[in-house]
């Protein structure tokens, strides 16, 4: 019996993917679509690569009513923009859904630098503080916030999962410094969603690749901070500079850290990552260098990491 | 003694290509970048490639004024959107300005045919009656239509350029039939300007390729349907249907035209092209298939003519 | 109980992606991969999307035996280079193993046009003469070739399958004429192959699009061809003329034909369309254009028809 | 009068950008096109781009004739492979003809450490004690190795030119720390030449992105660390980690360094590289975020830099 899954908000790329996803998954399907557009409008003319894959009934959106989505769905998953999915969670939650938020409302566990970050007020901070943050390979069950029943999960955002799963180990083993670590992380530009900027044009974009955001000051960078600072036990502050790849999907991060002392090897790294990730099914520990090319339109996570005159891991998502 | 040139429009596509066409000629340069936009902006922020090639003073756009155009420049391009160009010529030319219009305004010298395509009524009839149409390997001495000399030159469009000049030698040698001719084109995106439309992102277009508009509707066929008319003596009426390429610039199209007779031969077609562009400088009769990227950023045009079945004739602008 | 499938040449990009759909397949499973490479290779290293989703001893080829595959597999895929299959093919139908082929061996019914076409004789004219040409929205059920309990399929080729799936319903509802059909092909460039050749490099691709071949003689007219003289039950040869996109993967077709006459109107086309393909899962009738982007990764092929001047239809793979 | 200038190795990619660049200099011009290919290319064959801007005589390849050469031209620019370069040159600078390598074989001052990155022992070692590294924003006016005048001289490699650039700087003025440089570099694979590899097809590099080579092994490390440990006058070695854009040219390097203590502001950085290039005609030093778009194909290169918790400079070439 498969999982019935609402999403709220199908008609961005995170609600596209959602779909597609579900349609392809044994255990769960999609139910109910849930935006707040009016008039209701049918997600196969925003994504036409749906069509012939949903149905006439469940393909128009339908109002965000957290009764009826009660009523179609076991969980909720939230595709909406930061800031939207707190004013619709908690709705949900009391009507007994089990929601999945892949905003950034729940990621960061403090609630003032949640606020600092995104310049709003956290309307919701009752569910924060009960929000279990979804990154299994690292907290599958963390104690006090396992991810078996959960009822509010926040799910990672796409740069620090890669961030997170390429340092944790190596922080963990104690092998490398928790000063001095660089991510240089280069993104496909579907990352920026699906907005009309004038610098994310085809035009403007072909053949470019170039740097974005104040240095060091992007928002991912608080949170992979928290889930470094969380496996490290105290404050672990990462360098994060992102990039804009001219493609529509994939992350690349080259990660740069300095090995806690001159004893540590190659084999000690990777036996790190072997200690994590070896019974992981969607980590791959390869030797050769990760493309983006080779994890596109799949979960894996493709890891690799040696020894230059400083340690290096790379990651792509 | 360089000629001086104003560039009425310079934040566009359009406007940014003819700077950079300027200041690498020998024999022209800009003096008065003019812009409605208020304030003033420096065309060096629109566009950063002009950044170290523009000196303070010509960087900041000044109003229209054809006055202080006229004292600055001897020529002014017009590179305004559709429309926009019929407002601003008169006052040019009456100043003594001459007038290279690159909108659509003054292409077709029909009015009614204008309104008609454009769905507007055109405000300047009497300098439309004396534009000169800027095509110069079909048009450069056309009766009463002298480009030398010209005050008024509307620059043919993308599409229509590469069109007529394939099409034009076939029809006036006599080798191909007028009817049933086929011009399936392919353009990369800036040809749609740089306004924030959904299917322009980089995330949409990204690995992408489809035809677009009304099938044989585009603006474009008309003017085609004007240069080879105009060629052959009697009305020509090709079939046009444009797609959108995976790239920012190029434009290639494949031309399907019936021949005569059985008698009609390879070398008769190649004759033909050799005849009307042996001694045109940027006009290239190419043996292998032309290819977009071999005219990236130039101004030649490839011609490759062969007999398939049908006659056949494919052109890159 | 799933379907197992040997794959035979596993190494190319048609290999790799049989592979691919076999591992998402809920009904079928690889159990063999066969290549002629000496030693044996690891199917992961030639493709590191596969790591994580093959395990040790499937990833590593095995020799073309035919007794061990029949042990292994219900069933071959021949993923061969044009030539290759027709040495292979006998020896595993004789072992009780059913063939599919995805080479262009058994494409072509007439031996003398496939001698004619490829240069070479044709080595298994026996099994030639028995195959059945795998198109199921067009032959599902051909008297004396149906695809139900065939034990040699020939796949068709990728641009044949776009052009004779657009081009076949008009013409069995008579709504076009047979004579003067142009099928303007725009492909990625997979279907190159992964042979290294200069013209097939990023660096010469970045930005191009190009026409290639001989005009009017590429490989697969004939197959096309093949395929719709059989629908129309009288000879019928396009004119086909393939271009170069700079994508991976993609197939749109831009096909112009004469309908029969004056009375045809755009619904007609449509209806046709609407009755040869209503219950096809794979095939979608769509309003809007089709874009390459759309069918990605998918088995979709999107028809759009429409009367322009002339009948049109494209049709993307 | 224009310098005459001879090409050697005209059929790969940076013998067709030097024709190009030489074809568009207002001082100087092609005029013997040099080639061990036998028989003796049309170079418009090789680069079609070329058709219309060389005239037959020119265009063909001609023997590796010293004497020939000097006759012809006042300068020869090696467009030849690593290890090539030294064979031709002696013969050429006997002659009389200046030398403008472009190949690695002249860059790296100590023969010793040329022999251990190449492999090969080098078979000219009296002139490349004589070369003179051609790299004017740095080292314009060295002592004993004056640009002006040289008769050898050794063009900087792509990636080490952007590397010394952004570094220099922030070195001789004693803003950053010698120690824990990390450069972050990305190139289109025109930096891998023409050659045929499998990893350089269209088909494998659309929409992929990834690092390459050994960590920190590169050639072009020891060319980096050269101009840098020039520069500061002791041994600076830093990090260099290439990665493959899916592009076809640009390089964009971020660059990790440490300020050398927390007095270093911001606007410290910026005046170390006014001071360095602020009369520099082909170097910009701009605000926002460099992008390899603004740079394609010209000869600029922008500068970025800032500091983030760490220092950090970003450079384009």
């Amino acid at each position: 019996m498969p999982i019935d899954a609402a999403i709220v908000g199908p008609t961005g790329y995170t609600g596209y993917h959602l779909i597609d996803l579900l349609l392809r998954h044994p255990e769960a399907r999609p139910t109910y679509l849930a935006s707040r557009r009016e008039p209701s409008i049918d997600v196969r003319d925003a994504f036409p690569q749906l069509r012939g894959r949903l149905d006439d009934a469940l393909a128009m959106t339908r109002p965000i009513d957290a009764a009826a989505i009660a009523d179609a769905a076991d969980v909720a998953f939230l595709a909406l923009p930061h800031t939207a999915s707190m004013a619709v969670a908690p709705a949900l939650l009391d009507a007994g859904v089990r929601v999945i938020d892949l905003s950034a409302d729940y990621r960061l566990s403090d609630r003032a630098q949640f606020e600092s970050v995104y310049d709003v007020p956290h309307t919701d901070p009752e569910n924060l503080g009960s929000a279990v943050y979804g990154l299994p390979e690292l907290f599958r069950d963390a104690p006090g916030a396992s991810l078996e029943g959960a009822t509010l999960v926040a799910n990672p955002g796409c740069y620090p999962t890669a961030g997170a799963l390429a340092i944790a180990p190596l922080l963990s083993h104690s092998l490398v410094k928790a000063e001095g670590i660089v991510v240089n992380a280069a993104s496909g530009v579907t990352g920026a969603g699906r907005s009309t900027k004038t610098h994310l044009l085809m035009s403007e974009r072909f053949g470019g690749y170039m740097a974005y955001g104040d240095l060091g000051g992007h928002r991912h960078q608080p949170e992979m901070a928290q889930s470094l600072s969380r496996v490290a036990g105290h404050d672990v502050a990462p360098l994060f500079v992102p990039h804009l790849l001219p493609v529509d999907v994939g992350i690349l991060e080259t990660i740069y850290l300095d090995p806690v002392d001159g004893d540590v090897t190659d084999a000690d790294l990777k036996e790190a990552y072997q200690d994590a990730y070896g019974d992981e099914p969607f980590v791959r520990l390869v030797d050769a260098m990760p493309d983006i090319r080779h994890v596109r339109g799949t979960n894996f996570v493709d890891l690799h990491v040696g020894l230059a005159r400083f340690g290096e891991s790379s990651k792509v998502v």
